[in-house]
This record gives C-alpha cells, sequence and structure tokens, in this order.
C-alpha cells in the first residue's frame, strides 16, 4: 500500500487558492485603461489565475502539455472504430511532430511531454516517450476491475511525479492529454460513477461511432458497472475498477499541479474525468483547475457540471490528445498579458468615465 | 462625386471564394491523423481561409489589426460615460503601447496600425498614428446627417487604400478594430437601419451605462432615425446619414480585403456593423469575412444573424480596439498549422478507423 500513503499525502498538501490576492487582482484589474470588466472571460482568467500564483502579475509561459498514454482491455469489446495498436502509433506520431497536438502545442508556446503510464506495446524504442509503465494495459472493464488499487496508485503517483518536476523547472501552466483507445468507454464509466447518472448519459460517439456502435457501447459500459461495484466516495478505487492507466496518470497531474500551487488545464472529456476524480480526492484542486473548453463528446457538459468549472472555448473539438488544452493556454496567455501589461488609466493619462 | 466611383470600383472587384479549394480542403483535413472533423471549428476555418486563399496550405501570417478612429457629434448627447477627449487620450495609449489592444496584438503575433480617419482632435503629434482625416468628427447624428455622402465615400476609401496597402506588404489575415467615444450609438442607428429592427433591439450599454442611460441612448437613437429618413437599400447613404468616419473606414477595410481576395476578421458590435455595411454594397465579401467573437453589447448577436455568419469565441469581451479580432486570429493562426503541418494517416503510418 505504498502508493496509496502516497497519494494521500500529495492530498493532504492541497491548500486552497488564495482569495486575497484575487481580490487585489479585481483592483489592479478595474484600475487597466478600458471600461471596467469589458475583457470578460479574460478579466476572469486573470484573476483566477494571480490568485493561483499569488501575484498581480500572473504569467502562463512557461507552459507545458503532459499526454499521458495507456490501453484498455476493453477496447476488445468493439466500443471504438480504431485498433488498439493505434496508440503506440499515435505515440511514434507525436514523436515524429506530425499529429494535431504538436501544431497545437506548438501555437500555445507550450513544451509537450509523452509519457507511457501503460501502453500495452513496447515504446522503448519512440525517441521522447518518458517510460513510467505501471502495467501493459488495462484489463476488460467490462469483465472485472481495470487494474489493482495499488496500480491505480502507482498510476496517479506518475503523475503526481510528473506535475512536481515540471513545476520544479519552472512551468507555471501545466496542461493535461491522453492518448488511449477506447478510452471514452473508461471516462464514460468513471463519470457515471462519480456524477451518478446513467451511463447513457455520458456514453459518447468517442472518435465516430454510429448509433448502433453507441448503443452497444452503453451496454458495455453499464455491464462494467454492473461487474465491478464501484463506490463513487471511493475515488482511487473508481480509478482501479472502471479507469485506465492514462486517466489516473491524469488525476495525478491535477493533484500535483494543485499541491505545488500550479494551475492545471484539462483538456476534453477523459482529462475532464480525470480532474473529477482528482478533485473528488481534494476539493481544493478545482481552485487551479482551469476546464479548457466544452468537448462535442457527449458527457462532458455533465463532468464540467459535476466540477462547477466553465470551459474556456466551445469549438466543436472532440480529438483529445490535450489539444483544447492547447488552444486555452493560449487563452490564459492573453489573459496574463492583458493584467501584466497593460496601463492603467492614471499611467496613461486617460479620463475614467462616470456612470451614466 | 469621386470618391463614390471609386468605392464602386472595388465593390464591382469582389468576387466569390473559391468553392474547389474549399473542397480540396476537407479532402486534406479529412486525410489527416486525426478522426474525421474531430477538430471542429478549426477544420471550418482551414476549410475557409483555404477557399479564400486558394491553397491547401492556409497561412494566418503575416497578421495585422488596423484601428480606424473617428468622433461622434452624437457624443454631446451623453449616450456615454465618457468624456469625448478618450478617443485622442487612448490613441496616446496605444502608440505607448498601454492598452489592451496593444498586448493581444502582440498575444496574436499581429502587427497594429492605427489610423486617424476622423478624429475631433489634432492628432498629428502622436507618434504612429496615420494621417487620413476626412474631416474631425461627425456632427450629432440625432439632430441631421452625420456627414456628407462623399465624405462618407472617402472614408470607406481610406479603409480600401489601408487594406490594399496591407495586402501588398503581404499581409494574410487583415483584422479590424476601432476607437471613437460615442460609436456605438451610431452602430446601433446603422443596425437598425440594414436590419430592420427597433432601435431597442440593438443599443446597448456601450462602455458602461446604467438602466437610465440605456433608455435616453435609445431615444437619441430613435432621433437619429427620424430626422434623417435613413434608406436601407442604400449603405453608403446610411454610413453618411447615421454613420461614423471610422465606421465607414471598416467597413472599407472589409471592401479592400475582399477586393484583393484577403481574409479579414471582424472585431466586435461596431466592427460588425461596418463589415454588415460592406457585405450590403458586396454580397460576396461575405467569404472574406470573419466574426470573431459574440461581443457581450446587445446588438451584436442580431449582426451576426444578419451576417449570416458564426463568430469564432464567445468570451463575453465588450472592449472594442479589435481586441476580440486579435484573440481570433490567433485561433486562426492555429487552424492553419493543423491544415498545413500535420501528418495524413498514410504519412504517419496510423491505421485510419473503420466506422462501427
Amino acid at each position: 500500500m505504498h502508493a496509496e500513503s502516497d497519494v494521500a499525502e500529495v492530498v493532504s498538501q492541497v491548500e486552497p487558492v488564495d482569495e486575497a490576492w484575487r481580490s487585489r487582482a479585481w483592483e489592479r484589474l478595474d484600475s487597466l485603461s478600458k471600461p471596467p470588466r469589458s475583457l470578460g472571460v479574460l478579466e476572469e482568467l486573470a484573476a483566477r489565475i494571480a490568485a493561483v500564483q499569488r501575484t498581480e502579475r500572473p504569467v502562463a509561459h512557461p507552459a507545458s502539455i503532459v499526454v499521458m498514454a495507456g490501453d484498455h482491455g476493453v477496447a476488445a469489446q468493439n466500443v471504438t472504430p480504431y485498433p488498439q495498436e493505434v496508440t503506440v502509433q499515435m505515440l511514434t506520431n507525436f514523436a515524429a511532430g506530425g499529429a494535431a497536438i504538436n501544431q497545437l502545442a506548438s501555437h500555445a508556446g507550450a513544451s509537450l511531454r509523452i509519457v507511457d503510464v501503460g501502453v500495452a506495446a513496447d515504446t522503448r524504442g519512440i525517441p521522447g516517450v518518458e517510460q513510467r509503465k505501471v502495467r501493459a494495459g488495462t484489463f476488460d472493464i467490462s469483465q472485472g476491475p481495470a487494474m489493482s488499487r495499488e496500480e491505480a496508485a502507482m498510476a496517479v503517483m506518475a503523475g503526481v511525479e510528473v506535475a512536481f518536476q515540471m513545476v520544479d523547472s519552472k512551468t507555471r501552466i501545466l496542461g493535461t492529454g491522453e492518448m488511449g483507445i477506447g478510452n471514452t468507454t473508461a471516462a464514460a464509466a468513471l463519470a457515471s460513477t462519480f456524477i451518478g447518472v446513467p451511463p447513457a448519459d455520458v456514453v459518447g460517439r468517442g472518435t465516430g461511432l454510429d448509433d448502433r456502435g453507441l448503443a452497444h457501447k452503453v451496454e458495455v459500459v453499464s455491464q462494467a458497472l454492473a461487474v465491478n461495484h464501484v463506490d463513487p466516495e471511493d475515488p482511487l478505487g473508481a480509478l482501479a475498477a472502471v479507469g485506465g492507466l492514462e486517466i489516473a496518470g491524469m488525476a495525478g497531474l491535477v493533484l500535483g499541479a494543485a499541491a505545488r500551487k500550479t494551475c492545471v488545464v484539462a483538456d476534453g472529456f477523459i482529462s475532464g474525468v480525470a480532474a473529477l476524480a482528482a478533485v473528488r480526492m481534494a476539493p481544493h484542486a478545482a481552485g487551479y483547475l482551469f476546464p479548457s473548453h466544452l468537448s462535442a463528446e457527449r458527457g462532458h457538459r455533465v463532468v464540467l457540471e459535476g466540477l462547477g468549472l466553465r470551459p474556456v472555448l466551445e469549438l466543436d473539438m472532440r480529438l483529445g490528445e490535450g489539444t483544447g488544452a492547447a488552444m486555452a493556454i493560449s487563452i490564459l496567455d492573453a489573459a496574463c498579458r492583458v493584467m501584466t501589461g497593460m496601463a492603467t488609466f492614471q499611467e496613461a493619462g486617460v479620463s475614467a468615465g462616470d456612470q451614466k
């Protein structure tokens, strides 16, 4: 039970964000040479980042996106149009710079780190893929638990350790991403568990199921929940029962970032479920969490409501890999630039308005 | 009538975007190593830009934002909490780099060009402010026409000429922005005219009116429309009657960009009304136009519906200056990077999915 006690220790380190700095941030924002609150969401983001970073001059750089990769035994149940080999093929694509996340991380000025926390194949030959494999893929959740409780804790700690390393190397904004064929199925099982809604409310088309495939996926998730008797009050147990290694790893990223008072940007549905698991373990982690976008994947809206947080963007994206996180990191950067770079009314010699 | 015939000549040069290139763009997008259409709006934007630029490799750089500045006689009617002097004070702030648009243009990697097309004060002492003043502010639209028809055409041509210069110097994405105390009042009068809705549907709080101020502003716009007998089928006449010099200038930016087959990103409510004027003159200009965001200013939604175009972002912004355009230019850049930088399934050696 070594890893589980490590997780508990990290959870105990998560403190609330600093409301005094949030208030100071709003004072400064309202003094800048623009009509008060006229930058809307950008100002709200700047104030939130200031409360995390405990400063009037928040920054969004250096930013890093971590892609956690893992495979899912449930992929054998025909829940996705893509074969399991695509997980490792996509890691090769990431390494070569050919995937969407390569382009969008570059767009956001964010570095990219690829972590194998549970891919079924050997990835040691792929340059730049960090080896933190807890096991080579999960068991099929429609037949029994995905992994042991200790393995789930080890996967969480893999994420925590990566987050700690990133913060130590000055990362100020950490983005989460994932790669794992079949992982919307596991994420739906977790979402159904944590939120307490039927599988049909959170199962979506993933990478591209038709209506029949969707109905089948609902059945598979229902079976996984029936077989595993998951306790919604036990997030680690839920991750072990119906989760995924990369999902547990992303929960660890959120916990690690929050424990080190660092902003963490969650990607879409799967990242959102991982963030929800982290917040269920450490409720104050929500203060450090920035959902990036509302995914087109059904279930994400429910997960965001469960987190009580509003996404920055709504671009009908449903790709994963951290692509939504990359888009939002760019918006957070804009928010920080406004807060740190603008002149006040007084500095600019501009007349402030009178309410009329 | 020299300027008006120049405008007519530019209008005649606006051709449709190229649908064949749009189809080729979708073929390429669907071959890239991601589930088809999984990048949502980013793919739609990439296809639209490809249709404008007639290429499979669209680019969003160099990008430039042009801020058109002008004053409004109607500011004397207590329609805004800010004194008219703020127009010129803000130009000084732009020149010093202290305004929101400086930070956000920099964020987007866009250059910034400030054009005085009708400021009431002398701006020649402000470094970097381009002198294209048609007249020193409009007349009060609640008492009579804002300007003569020839002056409106001259202001449109000022925008056209700036757009032509930008395209000649390789600008691939042109953003519109404005500065002009009182200009939401003129924009509301134009929107009411073009869309055929009552002033109350399009008059908003601008930089910060309270309920009483808002009701007064509705009255002022109603009076402007009653006094001026505007013909909605005559966009140039409408700009002259109840418009503004910077609004006409922005309409010219849209016409000039479209005539030169270049993408143009409209900022918020005022820029949107200017774009609508341009599209009423040259309907094919809509193909080159990218509304950036849905402004919090009432009336913008109606204007976007009038344009038949969907905004990229919804961030509750209502600042103007081109700030929303800057945010959207960054998104367009991401879209172009996806289209030009990603590997195809075949290039990446990734198995494509089968529909299930």
